[in-house]
Formats: C-alpha cells, structure tokens, sequence
C-alpha cells in the first residue's frame, strides 16, 4: 500500500467506510476535479441526480433508511445554494448528510477575480458558507494540507455521531494533495458515547427502580429514535418488557405494528379513539426520541406529566423531574435492554401481558364507488407486506397514513415537521439506494399528491434511469388539498395545472418499448379499480415501475387532518388576541 | 375611497404601481391569508408556478425584459429556502424582485413554539432571514402598524431602484390590519437622481468634450446598461453620434445589430477576429453598464486603458484616471444624450460614418449533414425576425449564441455571470408573462441543453397552463457537454439520462387532443432536417408552443467555449503556481 494518497480519495475513503456505496450529487465545472478522485474508487457508484434541491432530498431519504448519512456532492454558490432547502430539511429532522461542496482553487479565492457564481460586492466566495451556518452541524473548508486528513475525519465523525449534516468545503486545487494513507488504518470513532457515567448509571438505575415499580407502563417511541440508530434497541425493550408500545406520526414503524404489544400511534387528542387515554392514564412511560413539533403532538394536544416521564433524549435525559443536559439516549438504552433481557422475568410482569389493547377502528370499508381519504389509508396498509419502505408526501399523505396498520418490519418517510412538498419524489431515490444497498426483500412505495409531484418530477427519471421498480401512488385531486383544508378552499391559487398525464409520465421518463424498460401505469376513479389493482399479484410483485394513480375529491381531506387544524387554529386565535409587541 | 385599505392591499396595490399586472409565488400555509388580499385586486393576476427555485428564475427572467420588478412569493423557510439560487442569481446579475415571504403570526413567532419549518435550537423564525442577508439589497419585517405603509414603500423603491431583490416579510395576522389608502395617491418614487449634482456635471462636461475631441471614438454598452434601464438611451447615443458600438456577451441586442453602427460583441480576447483589435484601437470608448465578469470578458482579456475610457457604471462613473464613487450613469447619461441630439453636427463627426466595420465570419454554412456547433447558432440568428425574445441556457448554448447576429429589436436573456444551469426554462415563463404584458408582437425562443432541462423541466408544464406558445429548441447531446470540455470529457459524471422522450414532453405536460392544447415537436439529426423546420412558415409563426429537438455531438463545443477555456487554464495554473497561503 502507497504511504500516500490523494486528497480526494482519502475523503471517499473515509465516506466509504462508514457503510456507504453510492454517492450522489450533480457535476459542476468547480467539482469536477474531485469526481475524478472518486471515480477512482471501484467500490463507489456515481449517481447524478437531475437537480441539487432533489440530490439533498435523496441524501435525506438515503440516512433515514440507512442510518448512515450519504454524500452529496455539489457546486459552490448555484449547487449548494439549490440544496439548501433539503438540507434544512434534513437538518430540522435529523436525517444527516456529507455535503461536500467544489470551490474554486484556493488561489483564486484569495485573488477575488469575478469569475462566474461569484457575487458584489467583493466575490467573495466564503459568502456562501456562512448562508449555511444554522443548518449544518459543523463544516472544515480545506485549505491546510497539513491538517486536511484529521478535518475531515474530525467533520464525518461528527456528522455520523450528530445525525445532523456537516459540510466539506474542496477547493479545486488540493484534490490531488497527497495525505499521509496509513491515517485511514485507524477506523473512524463514531460510536456515541456519554462523557458522565454517573448521569448515565443514574438514569439507567433509577429507570430500571421505576420500570420494576410501575403497575401501568408503556413506551412511546418517538421519531429521532430512529434517527439516532436507536429502533432495534426499543424493538427489544418491548420483546423484554411486554409493554404497551405506541409510535408517533413520524416515527410509525418503529414498533412492530403486527406485535401484540403495539397499542397505536399516539398524536395527543388528535389519535384513535381510547389511544391518547392508553398512554396518558399510564404511571410510567419510556419516552424514547421525541420530536415535539405541532403535527407530530397533535397540535401540542399530549398530557404527559413529569411524573409519568423517562425521557430518553438524543441531547437530555429526563427522569420525572429530573434532567440530565447532554446525555444521549443510546448508550442509556443499551444498558436498560440490557439489564432487562438479562433478567426478563424481573421486569415483564404479568400485568403487562394483559393490558387493554386500543382497537384500531375501520374508518370506512368501502367496496365501491368513489375513493375517500377515510378509506384509501388503511386499504393502502393492508396492501402493504413486511420490510416494505413507504414514503408519505407532506400534505394529504402524511396525515393520512397514520390510520394504516404496518405489517412487521416497515420502514416509514414522512417529513411532517420540516414539511416540504415535493420532498418524497426525491427521498425516495435516495430510499431505493439504500434498500439495493441493504438487498431490502421489500419494496418502495411512494405516495404523493399531484401538487407536490409537480415540485420534484422529474427524478422519477432517475429512478428509470437507475433500474429501481417503486410502486408509486399519485394522489390526483386538483391540487394543494391540505392547503384548502388551511385556507382558501376553492380560491384558485390553491390549484396546479390539471393538465399532466400522469398516465404518460413514466413514458415520457424513459419506460418505453424504444428503452426496453417495462412498467405499468393505471388510474382509478372507484374503489372497485382500485381494489382490482391492489389485488393483482403482477401489480403487487413490483418487478417494474409502476404509477397508480388514485382521483380523489379535492375537498376530502383526512379526519386527522381535520381535527389538528380545529386545535391549532384556536391555539393560533388565543395566540394571536395575548399577543403584546 | 375608503380611509383605510389592508395591509395586503396596500402591498399589491404599491406593487401594482410600478407597472406590474401579474404575481408569481407557490402558495403555503403562511401566505394564504395574504393570497386572499391579493385576490381582491382585480387587476393583478396570480400565476403559480411549479417550485419556487423555477419561480425565482421567473422573477429574474421577467425582470430582464419588462425592466420591472415582478413580486415572488413564497412560504417562509421551505419556500423562501428553495428560492435561494435564484435569488442570488437575480442579485449577482442585477435582475431584481420583490421577494415576500409569508411568516406565522407575530405572536408565535415570539413564541417560538416548535411549529412545523422550524428547527433546533430555539425555533427561531428569523434564522432564515439572516441566510438571505447577502443576496438582497434590502428588507423589512413588517410588524408594527404605525410603520408598515412606510417600510413596504421603502423597500419597494429601493428595490425599483437598484434592481436587485429585495424581501418584504409578511406575518400571517397583519394581512388585515388597516392601514392609511391616503397614502396611496402619492406615487412611489423610483427615479434614480444623483445627490452630487457637481460631480454629475464634471462627468456629462468631460464626457461631451472627449467624444469632440476624439477621431476614434466607440460605443462598448454592457449589460447593465440594459438592467439598469439605460438600453434605449444607449441606442439614442448611437444614433446621435453614429459610433461603432459593441454588445458584449450577456448585453447582445443592447445596439441594434441590423444598425450600421454595430460592430460586433466584444468580449477581448475572444471575439470575432478584427473586433477586439478595432474597439481596443479606439482613442474612447464609452463603456456604459460594464460587468466585468470572466466570460463576460474573455477570460479577463480586454485591454483598454484609463486614458481610453469613459465608464458609466450603476455604482461608479469614471473619466481617464478620475473616478466617481456612488454616481449613477442612467442621469448621466440621459443628460449626455440630450446634449448630443440638440447639436448633432457638433458630436456626430463624419469620420465615424465610415470606421472599419468588422465583417461577421461565416463559421459553417453547412447545407447537409450533422448539426454542429459552428453552424447551428448563426443559422439561429438568421432564424430571428424583429421584436423576439430569446433566451440561451447556461452551458454551449449561451457560448454559441454569441456567434450570431441578431435583428433589430431583439431581447436577449442568458445568465453567463450566476451560471445557473436549469435557469433559462424558469426565466422563460417570466419573459413570456412580461411580453404577454407589454404585447410584444415578437416570439420567445428558449435554447436549452438536455441537462439543464432536467433540472427545471417542470414549468414547461406552466407554459402550456397558461396558454403561451414559446418555441424551445432542446439540445440533445448526452448531457453537460459544457463540462465535458471544462474536465472529464468522457467521465460518465457528466452523462445524463438518455433515456426521455424529447418528442413526448409535451403531451405529457399538457398539450394533447384531450385538452384541445395544440402543440408541434420535432427532431432534427441533419441539417436537411433542420433547415426544413426553419422555412416551416407555421412553425415560425409560433401559434403553438413547440419543441424542436436538435441532435448534436456531445464532445463538439462551442469556439468561444474552447478559446475561453484556454485562457482559463493558463490564468489558472499561473495563480496555483504563485500561490502562497
């Protein structure tokens, strides 16, 4: 082995390392250079997406299935300008990425010339390194070549430790730097771990004290439990436990949904009938990964009191009154599991076997005529099959989904805290790769309204021009539903063009006879279609692309929907009359 | 007339003011309440677009040929985020709008409740606002009644003014509050003056005395002359003093190029051959709107001198050596001009009748045979009638397109500077809104490579919903062969799909027999095949929208692209080789 190795690959090394195989981004004349370090690398695939803003969604879909953030490549200022909407995104939600970003060769940023993606007034090209300062985890813009390995091991660390995503700043010149290779023998450290052990023994012992004491326990699992690599953890911690278990919106999936422990998906009031009363009327609940935001809370509609409370944070602990600031839940957990499995009959009393399951109602079991928001949800469920990954599209979708029951081992994407329309067309690309990736027996199930459809569309080509088979769902229903559901219910600014056909679509991206690339594409107006294509093994199978396209009433929204927006409005009104400037 | 008028209404009926009678946005939850008050404004028109990256390309496209800022609107973080790019565009190549940004509630924003778009740590709103900090001129966050009427005014003509992009933040609750309609009958002032009348006469007495005395004199308008409103006042200087006059790249059609003044575009080292050498011979040069940007200049190889120059800038003025700090051309030069046109025979030299007109080379004229680079883009030119608009995408396209010669009247669209690439298929929806509105009777031609049109493709959608006719012409040539020539010529990173159907886009975007959208496409591999579509009276007469597709050979580029690169390089490897950190 050389004792050096160039810049670039030493950072592909170092990427390639953490479990990645891919890495994404677009070719811009300041990036070229590094993409051709990274082509040097057999082990690493290429994969162009059409635009940036679709290239961060799709690093955001990557991480959440994966767990492991992704690169994505861009150009300075117009690349990572276009992105940067995505990374927010993945920032707020805690779904990271390498974001790595080709500038112009250091000489050139020192002379300050006004060559081209610079700006007055004195082109200086660090403008836009500072525009993504609230949206990045930390950042190193290499320049030293003396410090250039340790930056960029100091910066993927922390982006696989933080879940949050962090920038690498390549100048054009020092790709092919040569850095000392032996560095890259000593794997990166991007085990989490807690500086204060006695916090830990603390939260570790007083939680395993209240789990033996409580006569009335459960768990909620929130979504950066999954974020934050913590899912197969609380998997076992319900196998030892027995106790009731619910997940949230944004984290459904995270329990088995087919496990006689799972008792819902808990949204405050704005939950199935019986499910918010289960958990609230508990003595003690494991809180695991929360994210309190307005949608995933139902619109701050949880009573949970201190005293019921374990929290297990990502950045604090809480048990009852106490809390702990900076002691991640990983490591904590692991140790509960732990203690719990050692001793299972310690800890799974009886009465935890027989606690009152919350029974899931059928909001509408239709077997004709026009397709409802209150049937199309849990039908989609039942035709889901286990290790699927379905993506639910901020708007109708997402709302929506929380009235299916998963089969075991679903994986879920929805993005209802940072909330971006448009961003599953691309965070399912990203989906895809991970699951060819991880050689997922499930499939990929896309479902997006046809407003947002229109954000992002054109990556659908990728995933034709990529070889992935998605099953993907149009929403058809004249535009921006959740928004008339919001405000201005027939105003016309709440329409989009009704003119595509999506019958065409997958055409039009690649799927023809001319290509030799199968797929199938059909739309349903009734139930009765609808449950023919849901019943149709072909269609089932997924071993093509496939569109199905579902026309539902503009004016339909779903129940969940409906009933955050009744809270969040008086909350808004009471709001607005206290407010004092 | 009532009293009072919303705050809504006041913001559009101002907008409305400066001549404008469409508004561009995506809706969202926290600018519906503000569509509503625009809705109740007859006379402006909502035009929704696809994503707000395409609608700020929009912005920017309509700015550039209405000379008037269009308002933007989008949703805070997620909207106003996406729009970045091309924003920034906009500012770094002074295409100007007005950016409003629909935000919560003042009292949640005070609140900082974790409401979705928001992010850790504390949920504050205003984050955003300081990631826009550099790509705007200006903005106000509107919030006290007392101010509101005064700071949307403010900012507005401070955004008329400098035409760069200027935000207006909106708080949900404030859209109602009722504000003085008194003020409303006295205009907006939006007239650049200059404070320094004394250093405005020096410069118009000098200037007038140089063109006297001078026996070799040009004409060099750039394209901030054009930007900053100076274009018909510049083709009144030419026609008074009959100078040879020079375009450069991003201002081709600023001088009339049918007139017999026009000289050619200038862009130093990489003009047409005799161009450089005859300008840069010139004993003055009036170089009005300069932006002295890499490919806007050879690479930086120009050569004029100061005792050669009279600079009329947006920023600065500056006579030989002396310069003028803050002092705007547009009153300079109009005082200029009139002095000209009332003593003509004073100015207007006989010697400058007959200057040695650069003769335009016939690169290629091909009659069969495949398309190239050498003869697709003067048989453009020649393709052009009076009064079009044509936008050239960034990438061989906008370096090809200087080759050809226009006719009189042509307003000509690239963004050689920001070099955003997707960019001209957003700009072209804005182009076709602005000449919709002046009835323009010429046609909007969009020239668009196959890669950057699968970044944007979506608002081909929006051409056909709102019923324009462009003709676009597609490159088909396998990807980003601008970047192909810059590095990596065979690198698959600079591959795209191949695998969309051109000839189907469309129908698939909306122009079929079911919607009774007429539409035309065609592909042309040969000359034979192109010159067919070009005497095609119905296809030049544009009564539908249309898209000729045009096959050409990824690895064949531009000569003005090669000749630019070659200048790049060597100033590259010179600055990397004398580099200190």
């Amino acid at each position: 082995m050389a004792a050096t190795i160039s810049m670039g690959q030493y950072l592909f090394r170092r990427i390639q390392s953490i479990g990645v195989d891919h890495i994404l981004g677009v070719p811009g004349d300041f990036n070229l250079h590094l993409l051709d370090e990274l082509f040097k690398i057999p082990e690493l695939k290429w994969l162009g997406t059409c635009n940036e803003l679709n290239g961060a969604y799709a690093a955001d879909g990557y991480a959440r299935i994966k767990g492991t953030p992704i690169a994505l490549v861009t150009t300075y200022a117009v690349g990572e300008l276009s992105a940067m909407n995505g990374v927010a995104g993945a920032y707020a939600e805690h779904a990271g990425m390498i974001h790595i970003v080709g500038m112009p060769a250091r000489a050139m940023q020192k002379a300050r010339p006004m060559i081209h993606h610079t700006m007055e007034p004195n082109m200086d090209q660090d403008i836009y390194i500072g525009m993504s300062a609230p949206i990045r985890r930390t950042y190193t813009k290499l320049s030293n070549p003396a410090t250039m390995a340790q930056e960029i091991d100091r910066v993927i660390e922390e982006g696989v430790k933080s879940r949050l995503p962090v920038f690498i700043y390549v100048p054009l010149d020092i790709v092919g730097i040569p850095l000392d290779a032996t560095r890259l023998q000593t794997p990166l450290n991007t085990t989490v771990t807690n500086a204060n052990k006695e916090q830990e023994d603390e939260i570790v012992n007083t939680t395993l004290k209240l789990i033996k004491a409580s006569s009335n326990p459960a768990i909620l699992a929130d979504v950066l439990t999954i974020r934050h690599g913590g899912r197969d953890l609380t998997r076992r911690l319900v196998s030892a436990t027995h106790f009731p278990s619910y997940s949230t919106p944004l984290s459904k999936g995270v329990i088995d949904e087919s496990s006689p422990n799972y008792n819902g998906c808990y949204n405050g009031e704005v939950s199935f009938p019986g499910c918010a009363e289960a958990l609230e009327s508990s003595d003690l609940i494991v809180n695991i990964g929360p994210l309190l935001s307005d949608s995933n809370t139902g619109g701050f509609s949880r009573h949970i009191d201190d005293n019921q409370l374990v929290l297990l944070g990502h950045d604090h602990c809480q048990v009852h009154e106490k809390k702990y600031d900076g002691v991640h839940f990983l490591p904590v957990l692991k140790r509960i599991v732990e203690a719990l499995e050692k001793e299972p009959a310690e800890y799974r009393i009886p009465r935890t076997d027989v606690f009152t399951k919350v029974e899931t109602p059928v909001l509408n079991d239709s077997k004709s005529g026009a397709i409802t928001q209150s049937y199309i949800w849990q039908r989609i469920g039942r035709f889901l099959k286990p290790n699927d990954i379905i993506l639910a599209e901020s708007g109708t979708a997402q709302f929506g989904v929380s009235d299916a029951t998963f089969p075991s081992n679903t994986s879920y994407i929805t993005q209802i805290f940072w909330s971006s329309i448009g961003y599953t067309v691309g965070a399912c690309l990203g989906a895809l790769v991970a699951a060819s990736e991880m050689k997922n027996p499930g499939r990929v199930i896309l479902i997006v309204g046809d407003g947002s459809l229109q954000m992002t569309a054109q990556e659908i080509g990728s995933y034709i021009r990529f070889g992935f088979t998605p099953i993907i769902f149009v929403i058809n229903n004249n535009g921006y539903s959740i928004e008339r559901a919001i405000n201005g219910e027939k105003q016309t600014y709440n329409d989009i063009s009704m003119l595509w056909d999506h019958q065409k679509m997958l055409e039009f991206f690649g799927a023809r006879k001319d290509t030799g690339i199968d797929s199938r594409s059909v739309a349903c107006k009734t139930v009765e279609e609808l449950e023919a294509v849901f019943q149709d093994e072909s269609f089932a199978a997924a071993k093509s692309i496939q569109v199905c396209e579902i026309f539902m009433d503009q004016f339909d929204y779903p129940w969940r929907l409906n009933a955050q927006l009744v809270i969040g409005r008086a909350k808004l009104r009471q709001a607005i009359q206290s407010y004092k400037e």
